[in-house]
């Protein structure tokens, strides 16, 4: 039976580390914020944004609201985010993508407006940048650094292991290759066009899925001594609820360790965000 | 006997096609150009800047040189660029560095003042985001570019290809790797704490040699098929001449292609500067 890695061991620890330093912030005069920017009322960003604020205030990080129409207008919604680059009292920024519709063709600038030091959620080019070059100029995305936070909280050391991504978005796949990279793993990105992915992955020491594709990772995928990071989030219509790309139940036996979902990876990204804001007032202040 | 992949046959193409697209831009009214900026006078950087604006002037890009003293401040060097970035006769800039050392704090700083979009050798943090994103923000750096017009220039597939590549510099093993993956190859990145490299570049299809080792690149490291882009270049001082990572005498007999040392990438990489000066000027036009 593998090990479960499990998000709510990861955030325990991981919490009670963002609180202590958002204390020792107050106590200098910083009061770390996060700011949020929506536009509209789409019910999945209303739902994240429910819980980002609640975990933010939880941990002690302060959450301004700056809520736009659907309607909102290109230069409104710069003007906005113009603003909270020059308040230095934000320290962090959250703003659901997409956009509306009528600012599709305009998302990638309205996007790098942000001031990369604010971007904690690794939208921006500057953020890019810094994860690929391994640079403090932004925040990876949460999702891959959610995995990084699972792998130290469980001690798994990545120095000269193998490990396997399947997926390259920017999102997930990319940054994880390389923040992989960054803790000296010899990395290898598997993707749709990839050959014979099963016997790739098999040769894992560590493997993330980020394929997105439900029940793809099968006992094919895996062996003995692996640690799988399940990353995706699908949804399981037989089920009626979400599950990873793993077929947990025939994975699960074989393997070393590995995240449930739900319950494993997607609990850490909001504990990882509020930790960029609280990172993001640290560098602000030195 | 391997087939050689040699770089004076890529350049052949490749001028012809800076040529002819150098014309086109003429007839419109542009006029390609290089702005080299050059510090001091290392022996270095005089003998690249000779090779490069030869190269230009031959290819039919206009060189534009700002030449400035080896302690010249900070601040004269932001003016200089800033001058340059404003400047839309100069669509290119190659910039020398390491810069004096009494600006090495500030290098980064100095060398990020450069529009990403005239930064044809790759060194901003806009060129980095641009490859790791698959964006045109800025260019490759020139070396894991040329790579690539080796690849194209002999009609090497990447697709679903094992792509290994030996070093993980942001000048050439993170790009090159980047761009093998933006070519549908499934890329690994090993280094320097990557354990058994040779039994991992074993398995590769295309293998990218960047370790930067004399003679690391062993008949080990190699087996039938595969195609070798030796990337390094070395002094060896018992050949009193540049050499790769490859012991060429041992693995040129084993592999299906390889690129000589002299006489592989590093013969390609000054067209590939001058293309992307054209590159930049097409982008500016349009």
């Amino acid at each position: 039976m593998a090990k479960q890695l499990l998000g709510k061991e990861v955030n325990e620890k991981l919490n009670a580390r963002i609180i202590a330093e958002c204390e020792e912030l107050k106590a200098r005069g910083v009061n770390p914020t996060l700011a949020i920017v929506r536009c509209g009322e789409r019910p999945d960003d209303l739902s994240y944004e429910k819980g980002a604020t609640k975990r933010a205030e939880a941990l002690g990080v302060a959450v301004e609201k700056f809520l736009l129409p659907e309607d909102v207008s290109k230069e409104e919604l710069l003007r906005t985010i113009d603003a909270i680059n020059a308040n230095d009292q934000i320290h962090g920024v959250l703003m659901f993508r997409p956009l509306p519709k009528h600012l599709k063709a305009d998302q990638d600038e309205i996007c790098n407006r942000l001031d990369p030091r604010k971007d904690v959620d690794g939208m921006t080019n500057g953020s890019n940048a810094g994860v690929f070059m391994g640079k403090e100029l932004g925040f990876a995305p949460c999702t891959p650094a959610a995995c990084m936070e699972i792998l130290d909280h469980y001690g798994i050391d990545c120095t000269g292991k193998k490990a396997v991504v399947l997926g390259r978005s920017l999102v997930v796949g990319k940054p994880a290759a390389m923040m992989l990279l960054a803790k000296n793993a010899t990395v290898t990105v598997c993707h749709t066009k990839t050959r014979d992915v099963a016997a790739v992955a098999r040769e894992a020491d560590i493997l993330v899925s980020a394929a997105g594709v439900l029940k793809s990772l099968t006992k094919d995928y895996v062996c003995p001594g692996q640690v799988v990071i399940d990353v995706s989030i699908n949804w399981d219509e037989a089920k009626g609820g979400i599950a990873g790309d793993a077929v947990y139940d025939e994975v699960e036996p074989i393997v070393e360790a590995i995240t449930p979902v739900p319950g494993g990876v997607g609990a850490v990204t909001t504990s990882v965000l509020i930790g960029h804001v609280v990172e993001a007032a640290k560098r602000a202040a030195q």
